[in-house]
C-alpha cells in the first residue's frame, strides 16, 4: 500500500511573507533550498532535501526585479524536474509581463506567452495565479491553470468598512470595464468609466467621466498600479466630475519609486491593494490598506492537493468569470 | 539563378466570393483543388496542380458550419505540407470559436487555443486574420499573425455617408469598450456604454446607458452579431435613453436563422457588416450594408508576398492596437 | 494512504446507447457534462462535476456528422486536461476518416494521421478503438492504443446461428482479404475473393470470383458498409458464381441515405453489423441484425482500469492480429 | 541576386552502386564524407566539404546490417543539420523494419514508426522511398514522403520479355493481394492467391490456390524476399495446382544466407528483383534477374530539385496507390 | 486503496550477468521478454507478461555491437510505452558514443545527444547510468538522470589491497585530469599527468610526464579502455619516468580484439575494470581484476523505487561531482 | 528573380561596442530597435524597421546583469519571429550560466541547458558563440552552433609581444588542462598545472604545481575570470615554484567589484582578456590588455551570410577542438 508523501512548499525570494502565510493556511511545510545570487548576476539553486516522488508548490511573484525572479523560478523548476519531483505546481501571485499579452503594434513580442512557453519547457505541471491582466493568458498554457479572483475578498472588505455606501464603481480606462463590472455586480453598485484615451502614456487629466458620479464615493478598480499616474489622473477627473471621495483599488501593487508621490495625492482618499507583491516601504503611503491573499492561496492549495474542486470557493461570480 | 515561383491562392468553401476578390486585388491566381463532402460527413481533398516549392495562401472563414469549415482548412494544410508547398499561409477572415478564448468558468475548454494548436500541428507558417474577438489570441500562436483591422474601412464609410454627424459611439456591453473607443478616436466622437450585465444570456433590456446619448445618432460597435439579441436590447435601451437614430455595426456577421427578425427591429435604423462571412440571404434585412474587406486582404497578401511591412496600411490607430 | 478515486465515463453525442451499455458492463458511472451546439455550429462543453485527479473514459464514435463529433471529442479532452483529470482515455468505437490512412494519389492528405495528431495535442493518454480500417493506424499514435477485434463476437454469432454450415468466407475486394482470412480461420472455412478491380468507385458487377463458392453460403466480410454499393455488386457476382445464400457482415455501419435501398437487394439474404455506430432507422433494412460491442468495450475498460492485460480476451487470433 | 547552389548526393555504405547510378541519372555530384566504423561498433562520420546552404540527398538502404545502416543514416543527418545544410532529403530505397508497422500482438513495438520518429528528430526535411511494405507508413511522417513504385518498371520488363504470355499474377499470401492486383491491372492478367494461412512462420506447402492457375505461367509478386521460404512453398503449391512455369518477383531482395538454397528450387523458373538492396553473391542464384531502380530514383531527384511534380512519372496506377 | 504493483527488471542482451546481480541486490524480479535477431539484422521484441501500470527498469549497456544494443533498447522502450507501463526507467551501465559529445571539428555530429533525443522520443522517464565520459551529457536530457560514480568502489579496492602505498594517481592525458583528481582526493595521493598531445590517434610514447612519479606505483585512471593503446604508451612513459609499478584502471572495458595484446605489456602490472560491460575472454589478460557495479546499481534501484535520495550513497565526493 | 535582401545586425544592450566592431567588419548595417527597461524591471522591445524576409543577427553577451540581458535577447527573438524575419541568428560572445552545465551535486539544475531550450523555444535558427566553458554545450542545441575559438588570436598576441619566450603554459586547475594544452600546442611550449583541489571555493594557495616552471614565464590560461581569486592563488603558487613572471589570460572578463583588487597583485605581471564582455572600469587594472574579438565575429558573420565554411579560419587546431 502506498502512502502519498507530504507535499512541500518552496518559497523563492520575491514574496516570502506571502509564502509563509500560504504554508500556514495550507498546512504544508516549507522545504529547504539554497538560492545564491553571485556577483555576475547568476543564480545558483540547490535543493537541500529529497523531493523524489513528492508534490511541490513553488511560490514566486514575477515582480520587480522581474527578470531575476523569473529566472529563479525557472531554474528552480529545472532542479525539481531533474531530481524527480512528482508534480511541480507553481504559484505565481503576480504574473509579470502580463500587459505584453498581444501585439499592440507591429513588430512587438508577446512576452507573457514567452514566459508561459518557458514555464512549460521547464517542466511545470500546473499554474496557480491571481487576477491576470487578461484572462486569455490562461490559453497561453496547455496545462491546468487555477486562476484565482480577489473580487470577493475586496468586495467583502469594502462592504465591511461601509466604503460602498452611496458609491459608484469606476473603471479608470476603457480596458478595465469588465473588472469593474465584476466588483459592481457583487456590491450592487452602478458603474462609471473615466474616458482616458491614452491611459498608458498620457499625463493629462481626461475631460470626461462616462456615467453619473457626482456626490458619490468613487471606487476606482484596476488590476495593477505601477507608477500611480493613471490613478492620479482618474482621481482628478472624478473630483472634477463631483466625486465626494475617491478610493483606488488594485490587486497588484507593482509600485515603483515614484508611486508613493503620485498616490499621496489630495484627490485620493484611500489606497487598497493585496499582498501579491511585497511593498518595500508601505509606510510611505499613509492611506494604504493591504488585504492578504494568503488565505485564498492557502485554501486553494489545500483543495488542489486533496483533489477537490476549487471553483466554488474562488469564483468572482460574473458571467465573465472575472 | 532562381526565379521565385508565382504564389497561389486556394479558396475553400466557406467564402469563395471573398477569395475571388482577394485574388483579384492581390493579382494571385486561384489554384485548382477538388473538395468532396461524402455522405458520412467526411471531407476528401485533392490538389489538382503542382505546388512544390510554391507559396500558397489558403482562404477559409471559420463560420457556420464551423466544424466542417475548420476540418476543410486543416485537411487542406496537411495535403499542402505533404506535397512540398514552400510556405503555407492561411487567411482566416473570421476566426470561429474566438469567444472560447479563456476559461470563463471552471471546467471549460479554451477552444480558440485548441484551433491554434491544430493549425500549428498541421504545418501552417503564417496566419492572416481580421478583428479577433480578443487580440490575445495572437499569443495562442508561435508564428507570425497578421491581425488586420477594419476600423479605418468602417470609419471611412460612416464619415463618407455622414453617419457620424452628431453621433456617439456605443459599446453594447462592458467587454467591447476598447473596440468602440478605437472607432470613436478615428471619428473624434464621444463614447457611451450600454450597461448590459449579462450580455451573453439575457433578453432583458438594460436599464442604464452610461454616458450621454440623448438626441444623438448611436453607432453601436461590436466585433460580431450572432443572434442579434444583444444589438436588439441595446437599441431598445438607447432609444429609451433618447437616441434619435441607432446604427449597429459589426465586423463579422455570424448570422443565424433568427437574426433577421431581431435586426429588423424598429429601433434599429441601419445594420453595417463586412463580407468576412457569407450571409446566405442578405435581402432578409432591408437595412443591411455590407462593406468588403477584399481589398484589405488583397493588399495585405501583396505586401506579405513582396516582404514589405503591412503595419502602416492596416493599423487601427489606437493605443490598444485595435 | 491514498484511495484511487472512482473512474468516470463521459458519453458524448455520437453513440449514447453504446456508452450506456459500456457503463453498465464496466460498472463505471456516467459523468455529468453539458454539450451545447449553437446556431453558428460552435460547440460549447462544460463539465458539471469535479474530475480532479480522476481517470476518465470519453466515449465518442467518429461517425456522421464526423467533423462535429470529432470536435466534440477534442473540445471535451481539452476541458478535461485543463481541469486536472488524472488520465484521459478516449474510447472511439468507430474511428472516422480511417480510409484516409495513406497518400493513395499525389497531393492528398492523410487525415487519419491528422486526427491522431490532434488527439495527442489535446492531451489524450490512451485510445481504445475497434477494428481499424488498417492496423497501421496504431502507429499514428505514440501512446497506448487498445485495438479491440470483433472477430470472435461475429464468429460466435455465425456459428450459434448455424450460418457457417457449408459456407465460404468472402472478401469483397482485394484489400480486405486479411480480415476475411481471420474469420475463416476461426470458423475453419475456405476463402474466396470477389475480384473487384475498382471497389471504391465502380458500380459494375465484377466478372470474377476467385475461389470456389458454387452452392455455398457466402459470408462476405468487410470492416465497414457506407453506401452498400460494394456489397450489392459483390452479392450479384457471388450469385452469378452460384452461391446459394449471401450474408454480408461489417463491423461499422457507416450508413447513408441510400444504403437501405442497396442492402435490401434480393441477392442479399442477411446483413450483420455491430452497434459501434447508431443506425438512425434500422427498421428500413428488414434483414438487419445488430451485434452489440458494449460487452467487449465494457470488459476492456474494466481490465484497463484494474491494470490487467486485455490481450487474451480480445485477440482475433490470426497471425495478422486482426 | 541569389544563385541556388548545386545540390549534393551523399552515398552511405549500404548501397553505393545504386547511389552512383542515381548520381549519374540526376546529374548531381557525390559529396565527400568519411565514415569510420570502430572496433567497438561505433560509427564516426565527418563531412569533408562545405554544405552550408546546400540541398543534400543522403542515400541509404536500411538493409542488413540494418541497425548499423540506420545509425549511419541518422548520424549523417545530425552532422548535416549541425553544419547548416539547407534542405536534408533522405533517399531510402529499402525501408527496413517496415513489417513492424503495427502491433500484431499485444506488447509489441511499432519499430517502423520509431524509425520515422528518429528521422524526424534528427532533422530530415523529406523522405524518398520505394514500395513500402504498407503505404500507411507514409503517415508515420509529418513531412513530405515521395513514395515511388516499381510496378511500371517490373511490368515493362515482364512484357518485353514475353513473360506475361498466358500468365496469371499470384499473391503468395492474403496480405499481398493489393500489390499483385496492381501488376495484374497493368498487364491485364487474371489474379490468383496462394491460401497460405501462416505465411510468416510455416514451412508447410499450402493446400489451396484460390483462382485458376492450371497450365499457366505464375508471376508471384511480393514486396520482399527474406529467407525465400514463402516463395518456395508458394511455388510448390502452384505446381501442385498445375502451373507450367513459376516466376517469383519481389522489389526488395532482403536475402539471407539460406535464401539462395530456397530460391534455387526446381519449382522456381526465374527470380526477378530490383537493386534497392545490394545482393552480396548474385551468382549463387543462376536464375536471378536484377532490374535497376537507379533511373527511377535519379529522375525523381531531378524533378524534386527542379520543384516539378513527380506523380505522373512514378504512379503505379491502381486505386490503391500501389 | 491502491497497492503499488511490484516493479520489474528487463534484462536485454548486452549484459545479462550484471542485470542478474542488480535484480538480486534490488530484490526486483526479472520479467519475461522474447528478443529475436533475424537474418536480416532486424530485432523483434515481444514482452511476455503484463506490465500495465507497473514501473519497469530496462538494463542495457551500449557496448559492442553498440548499434544493435541501442536499437534493442529503443525498441523495448517503445513496446513498453505502447503496452502502458507506468514508469519506464532505463539503466545504462555504459553509455556508448559518449565520446561524440561535442563537435570537435567542423561538420561532425554529436551522437551522444542524438541518442539522448531518441531515448526521450521513445518514451523514457528516467536514466540511470555510470561514469559518463563527460558529466555534461546529463544536460542532453530533460528528464532525471541518476549519474552513479565508481570512485568509492575503486578507491576502496585499491586501499584494501594496499595498492595505494607510495602511489601517485596518473591521468593518461590532459582530458582526464578531473577524474584522476577525484580518486587522488579519496586516497589522499599526489597527482601526475602523462603529457600525451594526441591521445586519440598517436602510437608514440609521450616524452613528458608532468609531476613526480619516480619510484612510485602509478595508478593510471581513465573512464574507458578501448584498444589499450593509450594505456600502453602511458605505461611506457611512466616507466621511463622511473615508476616502480603501473596499475591501469578504467570503469568501462570497451575492449576490442587487439586490447589483450596491448594490456599484456611488461610495463603494466595490473588491470582493473568494472563489469559495466561483459568482457568476452577475460582469461586473455592474466592481470585483470573485475570489480562489480551490481551492488551499486542494485542499491540505486532500491532507493529510486522507494523514492529515497540516492545522492549520499553514490557521490564521488569531489567538487566536480565526478 | 529574387534578390536576397540585405542582412541586419541588432545590437542589444550588453555589448554595443563589440556589436559596432562586428557591424563594421561584416559590412552589415545595424538595425533600429527600441529597448525600454521600465521601473518594474520589465523590458519592452519594438523593432523600428521592417525585417520581413530578412536574415538578422542579434548580438548580446549574457554578462552581468545576466538575467536582464538574457530576457532582452529572448524577447527580441520573439519579436523577430512574430514579424517574419527569415533567419534569426544570435551571436552570444559570452554564454552566461555556462558553468551550470551539469549536475555537480544532487538536486541541482542545469541552467546552461535551460537557456539553450529557451533560445530554441523562442525561434532561433543558429547560434554563434565563443569559447564555451565546456564544448559539450553545443549538444544542448539541436541547431547549428558556430563555436569560435580565441586561441589563434591569443597565441598570435603572445608571440608578437615575445611573451612566449622561455615560457610554460599553465592550467590554473585540473579542469582547464585541455584549454591550456591547445595554447601550448600553438606556441610549442611545455605545460604545467596548478594542483588546486578546490578551485571553486578555496582561498588557500595550492601547495603543488605539477610540471616544471622554475625560472620561466607562466602563461596561466582559463576561459573566464570572475572574482580573480583563482588567478591570484595560482600566481602565488607559481611564484613559490620559482616562476619569473606570471601572465594571466582569460577569454571572458566576467569581472565583479572585487576583481581589480585581486588582479592588481604583485605576483601578477600582466592580465590579458578579450572584449567579449564590456569591462566597466578597465583603468582600475593597470596591467590589463584587451584583445578584440570583433574581427573574429565579423569575419564569421560574413562567411555565414555568404554560406561559406567557417572552419578553416577559426579552428583552435587541437585534437580537442578547443
Amino acid at each position: 500500500m502506498t502512502t502519498k508523501p507530504q507535499p512541500i512548499i518552496f518559497a523563492l525570494n520575491a514574496n516570502r511573507p506571502l509564502a509563509e502565510k500560504i504554508a500556514q493556511v495550507s498546512g504544508m511545510p516549507i522545504g529547504q533550498a539554497t538560492i545564491n545570487h553571485f556577483s555576475d548576476g547568476e543564480i545558483k539553486i540547490s535543493i537541500d532535501q529529497s523531493v523524489r516522488g513528492k508534490d511541490v508548490y513553488v511560490i514566486q511573484s514575477l515582480s520587480n526585479p522581474v527578470n531575476d525572479n523569473l529566472m529563479e523560478l525557472l531554474i528552480m523548476i529545472d532542479a525539481l524536474r531533474r531530481t524527480s519531483a512528482r508534480q511541480i505546481n507553481v504559484v505565481i501571485p503576480y504574473y509579470g509581463y502580463s500587459r505584453s499579452d498581444r501585439k499592440a503594434r507591429a513588430r512587438e513580442p508577446i512576452t507573457a506567452k514567452l514566459i508561459a512557453s518557458f514555464l512549460q519547457a521547464s517542466g511545470v505541471n500546473r499554474v496557480v495565479t491571481l487576477d491576470l491582466h487578461a484572462a486569455q493568458i490562461q490559453g497561453f498554457f496547455d496545462l491546468p491553470v487555477d486562476h484565482l479572483q480577489p473580487s470577493r475578498l475586496i468586495s467583502n472588505y469594502l462592504h465591511e468598512h461601509h466604503l460602498d455606501d452611496d458609491a459608484v464603481v469606476v473603471a479608470p480606462d476603457h480596458n478595465g470595464v469588465g473588472r469593474a463590472r465584476a466588483i459592481a455586480n457583487r456590491l450592487e453598485l452602478p458603474l462609471a468609466i473615466v474616458d482616458n484615451r491614452e491611459p498608458d502614456t498620457s499625463d493629462q487629466v481626461p475631460e470626461t467621466v462616462i456615467g453619473s458620479v457626482a456626490g458619490k464615493t468613487a471606487l476606482v478598480v484596476d488590476d495593477l498600479i505601477v507608477t500611480g499616474r493613471k490613478m492620479q489622473v482618474s482621481a482628478a477627473a472624478l473630483r472634477q466630475a463631483g466625486c465626494q471621495r475617491v478610493i483606488v483599488i488594485a490587486t497588484h501593487p507593482v509600485f515603483s519609486a515614484e508611486t508613493p508621490a503620485k498616490l499621496n495625492d489630495q484627490n485620493i482618499d484611500q489606497v487598497i491593494v493585496t499582498d501579491s507583491i511585497v511593498i518595500p516601504h508601505p509606510e510611505q503611503i499613509p492611506t494604504l490598506t493591504i488585504i492578504s491573499v494568503g488565505g485564498l492561496f492557502g485554501d486553494a492549495l489545500k483543495l488542489i492537493q486533496e483533489q477537490k474542486s476549487t471553483h466554488r470557493l474562488f469564483r468572482g461570480g460574473t458571467s465573465d468569470g472575472i
